[in-house]
């Protein structure tokens, strides 16, 4: 079962209040493919780099089952750089160098090979170019599901609108579903999204976790408490590949069972801050996730019985 | 089964973003009674009013179930006043006015009727009162809950940290258990507070629900995601009485069903927001209550099976 995830392969340099980094691999469409591995193979990457772009870092996405006929390499540009610093809650960051290069050309293209996909994960880009990706399947995949920032919902409100009304989940954070509703309270917000388009939304809350409003449903899955968060870049895009990974592999999209991706892709997420960049996901086990669910099957289990 | 509760009764204004009231009934005593009485009888109240608060108040509580024979009426004094002023996110307020009127002479007796006490809640107090209750108790009660503050964290924390080696579980919102053991990282910070004496930590955090934690378990108990937080005022008290009595209810002071009483607590926390001051605890019957707790259920549980 496959999955195709469009957005972003590039290079972070990250100042977290404890640490920092030179350049290091980043981008969306990096994490989520590292997340989403371990579930399903194939991944179908689609995404651009520049010349400087290591080709180890492709091989080795190759080698954990993700087709890169889609990566396209750009011979006289440099790949997209962006550099940031957390605050000491490391929820808030300030950019310090947003460094488009290749990027300002992507004009993503899916290849014939990936035409045969159920599951598509569109990264946060352009609204206009999420909206171009869908619109090249014949078939439409059996689960759309888009990433998106405060910056096109400022700049682009109607491009994202329109691929709104083309998805079936939308994952944004606390303060991006505040600002697209215009309301406070994320009930709210929840019931104004929900009728834009998507039949789910996911709220992410950070530290503090995540919310899935489905309908007239909800639930919220907490964040595993960490003794340190060393670097949350990424987190979001990892949480959205073990999403998307445990839905491929379950072929299940009821609510019932995007619960349980929800917990996968918090459980994911809660390896991704361990260390800078998408490092820790590379040594992680199947094992290690199984025990790391199990840690939040116990983090929120009660026994409703003695009430 | 008692609950001994200490704390203030008093008068509260209370601005929101979105209304506010002159002059009502509050005091952390009042919300922990309310909630707590809605579990187990005796509730035996521990404060301090003057002559201006209604003998009607005092007869709605009596008729709940909680004894008055501890609240002290001063004839020549006002009750404590406090104003406040909540900021958009419900989360932080400014106080306008404190007038502590009579807690400036809060000297509380523990009545020999309320001798025979298994549960205490110490609401926040002067730190060197909550050690003389509890060193009033011939028997020490089965199991001590106290709560605190940022103002005694910082004006009083040598008789704080004596207060935390004769307790067993200590409730704080998220800013004050940071601010007690000097950790970013609530896991961090839960360690070091663990040490303090407290077998039992509960960190509060509001709209994002509360972590529990003893020896190396955690909980994590959400929040209801609310359409509107009314009025957040009392909201911590209602969580501390629901939590305590749920536990004085079943008689078991062990992990599983102290997680199983912050469900109880944050049920009870999520009706008191509805409305300003307790009036919204005035109103609900023990089958709003259950059908609150199932909520609860639901917005949490997943089936791990599908992993």
């Amino acid at each position: 079962m496959s999955i195709t995830v469009v957005g972003t392969m590039a290079f972070d340099a990250i100042e977290t209040p404890f640490d920092k980094t030179d350049k290091i691999i980043g981008g969306s469409a990096t994490y989520v493919a590292y997340a989403a591995s371990n579930f399903v193979h194939p991944i179908q990457q689609i995404s651009i780099v520049g010349y400087d772009f290591p080709p180890e870092e492709l091989q080795n996405l190759e080698q954990r089952g993700v087709k890169t006929d889609g990566v396209v390499i750009v011979n006289d540009k440099k790949s997209f750089f962006w550099s940031g610093r957390y605050h000491l809650d490391m929820n808030t960051r300030d950019t310090l160098i947003t460094d488009l290069n290749v990027l300002a050309d992507f004009d993503p293209q899916v290849p014939e090979s990936y035409q045969d996909c159920d599951f598509l994960m569109l990264g946060n880009l352009v609204p206009a170019i999420q909206q171009k990706v869908i619109e090249q399947f014949k078939k439409r995949p059996k689960l759309i599901v888009m990433d998106t920032m405060n910056f096109w919902i400022e700049t682009a409100p109607e491009d994202l609108k329109k691929v709104f009304t083309m998805v079936d989940v939308l994952l944004v954070n606390d303060s991006e579903a505040r600002q697209i509703s215009g309301e406070y309270s994320l009930v709210k917000a929840a019931k104004k999204i929900l009728k834009m388009g998507p039949k789910f939304l996911i709220v992410k809350k950070g530290e503090h976790g995540a919310l899935l409003f489905n309908e007239d449903n909800v639930f919220f899955a907490p964040a595993l408490p960490l003794d340190e968060v060393f670097d949350p870049t990424g987190a979001g895009d990892t949480f959205a590949g073990g999403f998307i990974g445990h839905l491929a592999k379950t072929q299940d999209v009821s609510f019932g069972n995007m619960k349980t991706a929800i917990i996968v892709g918090s459980a994911m997420a809660s390896f991704c801050v361990e260390k800078f960049g998408p490092q820790r996901l590379k040594e992680i086990s199947h094992a290690d996730i199984e025990e790391r669910i199990r840690e939040f099957v116990q983090l929120v289990s009660f026994d409703i019985s003695l009430v």
